[in-house]
């Protein structure tokens, strides 16, 4: 069977990303390939969807990792279409924490890379996409890929540093790493 | 091949839906089975999501519904995650017209029924669905349904009765109704 | 010379607001004759909206009534698109009178006719216009009207009536009367 | 030692909450009686706050309940303060559940009743509860008391009815109920 | 000295609230007279407003009422232009208090009367007051007056009856009562 | 015929933005005349504004545009009040998209020329015109003109760079450039 | 008589805005000095609002200067409490006039100087002013100051430079300068 | 008795913010020490919170020192979970001052720290903490702490300098120091 829509989808996304520097895991060649035009009258696209139980996966280990790190941070997920999948406010998190995390993790599923990465680009004097309402580039935020187009973003907010924050939000998404295509 | 977590969820929504009334062409026996666990491992859920073609064919097909009928209406159509999927403001249409079809679309996609349907059910002088936020229970709001479950809304607001905003959104919805599942 | 765009929609919305009742002078039928088709090849529809002068000149008669009457009222007029066309905030009016006037200069201009007409029709306990976002159905909303279609909406609010704040629109409203189509 | 402070204000809560029924599993003699002075001079009061852990454990035992019953549900808690403690998306649910959730479970703390005991007595023409802004009082809202007063709130949002919500959300706190004073 | 242009102020907002019932303590028939015109060509209106001073001792007073009742509540104050005054939130008060009690006061400063009172007038099925945005019509929002008009509202939200937020609000009000003209 | 309310407005805009450098395609000297005070009487300005149909041409050119690239954007059009003419998220856009497409396109007809010009003069320390609320400055934003005058904003987003989103923008111009005065 | 609460007002405000440079025509010396004690007992401050009747006459007379150089823009007044005292969008200023106006009128009641002066000073790297919400240092927000304090602001918005726009505003005032005190 | 839930909590409070530098009074070792598992099988975290009595009185001191200091100025103090705790205008104090007070306070409790020292380190090119909603780095602000944790924020905006904006905020903390932990 092939879902075309969906892998037109993939290729077109990779493209316009591919400019941006190799943040994503890319799709194998197969996937990637052009569609056929099997459902092509059709008004439908296949669209991969963070689910809740790996929601759930991911704020349990970064929680699990921001406690052993003894940091107080929140943690937000929020899907391809900007709609929140997750919140977990940890104990003791500011509360700052949870607008900065949500917003961390938009900007990561906004562009499809890490907010650590993406904040290197926006230091100008000028209009950047800092500018953008929604996102923030502080560390903390990174993106869920699957099938080769981010599907998620996963956002941490909390710790003194950027990095500690990113650490905690890898964290969580390497328990479900294995569960994406 | 199987996509069991999508089709779970189709279920999952037909039980709900059932209990308010047959409001969705019902998928077939086949889409609705109990779902394989082929995939259970699996963090994604596959999601079929309207495609911009089909949006914009549904709104130029309202568009000229509204003008036959000689109406000055707004278009909306919002996805099942309740982005905005489509806005189109006809010539004329007042300033309310807008923000009425959106959350005549947001309505039917809630609930998976037209919105003068679910409008017979909020008369009562206690708390009702009506006061959810984002919700309007007057007609012009029509479901998109594929594989059994809403994905999509499509809301219009601008003519005199509901009556005539929904029939201009039915005659959006009949030009893709062909390329549903 | 003909403007067969504006024409269209000034035909268009009469259809429509005549289910509702006659609340606004009707044009002569000349201008409402179906329209030709000199421009139909061209994307601008020309649309007339209230001048500032037309609306200094209103806020000062409706504030010169207020006085008269000893009310202290809020001004505001929105034209047809809802945007700001002039807010004025009268010597001791109370802080919710900006944004009941605004609203009722929003609903009038929405549906063409005075708040209180409109206002007889929205007691039932099911869903109602009253219901959609904006609006507001007390006394107090007046809606200009041009080629026989609504351009703007003056809203008073502060009077302990509504029939004294729909008194102090209509004196707004006189004074440009004869200076619209 | 003496919490004093913390003491003097379950006794205080109690009182209020006394007059609208019997809703919360009452302190204690012993926890509700008059407060020593101890801490009388101190700037601070103790509270009690849901651990991040056990909304953890409240939102993974209201969603497997959820998929039981075949339902679509968002799941949210906030804590006595308003603040958001945890929102989970379940798939496929639909767009209205995030806010309908968040303001059950809002009504339930503020109340520290369930939100279909407190339905019932909003029901009249004029002024009521149900007009304050955050606040839903359809079924799905239950609070959570420690010590005797309500220290979060647990709402779920997009089953069919009510009731079911509910029965979500009372599995929810199940997971926890041993854990609470 | 004559301070004519908020002498009639003052005038003007009496007319407009005998309409409405006698809520408010009269100024005398020596203030409500007539207003000179010397300073007619002024462009400055002088107004009353509540000291930061007096609205420190209504919290306290309120305050001091509610741990003698036992009850947790929110006092806010806010003044003729609908700026707040002054906010505090009781111990253990609950989320919704801060907004209940700031549209309390709001409601009363707006209208010049208790919200008490000004709740027996909402309870038809038609548009009220009630609609107006900012508004709540639960008792608990008294107004205060000086020289005849409302210059102030204070607010309560937090007890089980409105009646019991209405005194709470009224022994902050008596705190002060002396000071006012 | 003479529409002098108009012609003055196009001669006054013309003033202004001309002090800005020349971005729009001027009227001809015949139309930028000094406007006769036929109607100088009237209450009323006509003013140009896209038709819905012209809306729906531009998304459409635009959208095709943006396949061919590759690109998954959202496309939005705003008229010169502000209100929203047209919205179309492309599959696969990101969650920012609708958001910065509105803000280019605000930013395009605010100040009748493309973002990506406007920005290269935002770039001091200072206050700058990117400080003004609903602006984004990156290239996307392009003015639809009239007569002389600006009356729509088209803005693209999703775009790896700015130039590629103008690109698309401008493709959707094309596609009624032949039917604008 | 005396006015003491006001005079120390005054004085206060006086003390503050000296740090900032001499941007106020300040009170004579008698209206400085130091307030008796007379009213100390009194809950009530006497302020200093501009008129209804002054805002009309300032925004006309900022209206004709701008007809005069040809410029489409707004006017927004506000009072020293914020609330808004008048809006008068222009024909044919953009979008983006009201709100640029507002928060330049904002700004130069807040602070008591022109926006122009005031953004001289914002210009470093780290945080300033210009990160308090609902600012704007362009040029075009004018104070106006009564008995030494500043009572309102006005703001222009919508030419292609600030000192056209504050030319515009001082026009406004000029209005009514001879009418303060 | 222990409270390790608590306790843990101040551990790794302090070991998160021992990074940004030494702005808290650091608790005894032995309350800092490792937490027993007495309680680790609970669902509630003990936290200390700002009493009201002792908002009041922080809000006095402030308010007696900006009067001695002729300072126009607002105070807000918010708990460590961002709710409201108290806002308190001061007489004359201008319309920018209720926000930047608000968000002063905000700021100290999220990072512990005084809103100068913060502003010391938000000075970059590129992202930096300031980013983040609803933060304001202008001095002003200052940290609550009890038990080594922060639990409020002080926030006083409307001086004409942080300087004094944070030594009337200090005045307001002293009133209370020595009633913490």
């Amino acid at each position: 069977m092939t879902t075309p829509a969906r892998t037109r989808l993939v290729a077109g996304s990779l493209a316009g990303l591919a400019i941006m520097a190799g943040a994503l895991t890319l799709t194998s060649p197969a996937q990637a390939a052009p569609a056929k035009n099997a459902r092509a009258e059709q008004a439908v696209v296949q669209t991969d969807v963070l689910s809740a139980d790996a929601a759930l996966k991911i704020a349990d280990a970064a929680m699990k990792e921001a406690v052993k790190q003894k940091q107080r941070v929140s943690v937000v997920i929020v899907d391809r279409s900007g709609a929140t999948r997750l919140v977990l406010k940890g104990d003791g998190a500011g509360p700052q924490t949870e607008e900065s995390a949500r917003r961390k993790a938009f900007t990561a599923v906004s562009f499809g890379r890490t907010t650590s990465e993406l904040g290197k680009g926006v230091t100008g004097g000028g209009p950047t996409i800092a500018d953008i309402p929604g996102t923030l580039f502080l560390g903390g935020g990174v993106p869920v890929a699957s099938g080769g187009a981010p599907i998620a973003g996963i956002g941490v907010g909390g710790a003194p540093s950027g990095d500690i924050d990113e650490a905690i939000a890898q964290a969580g998404l390497k328990a479900v790493a294995g569960q994406l295509r």
